[in-house]
């Protein structure tokens, strides 16, 4: 995985980390706040979201565009209908991806240093469209199974019509970084700390509610298994 | 509030909707995702979330960053650092901010109908380096107290060196539309109800969660009241 040094922060390593500089304030803020070029960090992120914003450019403008995503070892994969009208013009256009998961507030002594605790991946590329029906086959399943695990078995699959209307890209991993914020808030061994204000984090927590039946649903027809058995559990661990 | 018809789906609006097609199928899908360029329901999405995804257009690229946000009437608030190094080579360049909020899974009978319920606003605009004082401030108590509400008036607040240190982007509300789906998945109507497969939505619960105090904080110190009233309570309503 490489990161263009022009437009992004640079990265860490964990094999290789910047030297860390010499107060203990700065070392604090610089492990709270990491990068990483780690294929296993960026698979993480990816794994624990399930919607992606993608930004294009659509007539000499940005666009972001908030769309679902699904990823094997290789490549990220999105629905083609989200970029439709910019491939059409633009085929072969570097697009930015960006996944964000908030684990919560931080709340510092000074409103200065109030943050975010967060992990994100950033991947950028120029997406292919994909032709071949196998490979789109698996495409549409790994998406599928990445934002509703179960389903793809479960619910019909798609028919060849379906298949045939259906158009799906498919981005590179190899151009990634992921930056991750986690712990406490970095005036804690400040001056402010004198202040004796209370700080730390408030975390946000989501989980995945009871199943809502639709409306049209006759009645007898019970909650599938995979869908119960996600009740109450974390969405973005 | 307008939107260029060259690059975002029509929108509707309250007082004047298109005509709604012919069948009931494409009518409950109208219904269920729709489009706004209403000021009342951007007002609710911003409000209702913390984090924007900032599209900017870098070395020819697009760029996605996560960051905070806050707003009033007329304007969305962003920290100017997160956008810098794109500010210094373009002043005067458009961005697009997308705010989305993530409700809930739509499954349904077939795999190709599965959705998502959100809520998701973007703003265009050129955003304006914010250098009267006085706007300033306003605006950093906008962007902390959306994010971070009582921190203000609880925490210290930025000094004229913090202030001087720190940049704030004002992008105007202007251009903006909003897009919504709510509701079962679309083919509750359609041949494949047959099937009698469990269809509904899976939805997406987030709370705040019990404050994690920073370790470095002396023995004694409260959480203080703003804070502890927040936890348990939904943190995207």
């Amino acid at each position: 995985m490489t990161e263009s040094a022009s437009r992004a922060p640079a990265t860490t390593d964990r094999g290789g980390r910047p030297a860390l500089s010499a107060t203990s304030r700065t070392q604090h803020r610089r492990l709270r706040e990491q990068g990483s070029a780690d294929r296993a960090d960026l698979r993480a992120v990816l794994g624990a979201g399930f919607i992606a914003h993608l930004g294009l450019i659509v007539d000499g403008a940005p666009m972001v565009l908030p769309t679902s995503y699904g990823f094997d070892d290789e490549h990220l994969y999105l629905h083609g209908s989200v970029a439709s009208r910019s491939l059409q013009a633009e085929p072969a256009a570097e697009v930015c991806v960006t996944v964000t998961l908030v684990d919560g507030l931080v709340l510092a002594r000074s409103v200065f240093e109030h943050a975010v605790n967060y992990r994100s991946a950033m991947i950028y590329g120029v997406p292919r469209l994909v032709t071949d029906q196998g490979e789109k086959l698996r495409g549409l399943r790994c998406l599928s199974e990445h934002l509703a695990p179960g389903q793809w078995d479960y619910a019909r699959r798609p028919s060849r019509k379906e298949l045939a209307a259906t158009s799906l890209l498919a981005l590179s991993l190899d151009e990634a970084s992921v930056k991750i914020r986690t712990g406490p808030p970095g005036d804690g061994d400040g001056p402010d700390a004198a202040l004796n204000l209370w700080a730390g984090e408030l975390p946000l927590i989501s989980v995945w509610g009871e199943p809502v039946p639709d409306p049209a649903l006759p009645a007898g027809i019970s909650v599938a298994a995979h869908v119960r058995a996600r009740v109450g559990t974390p969405a973005f661990d």
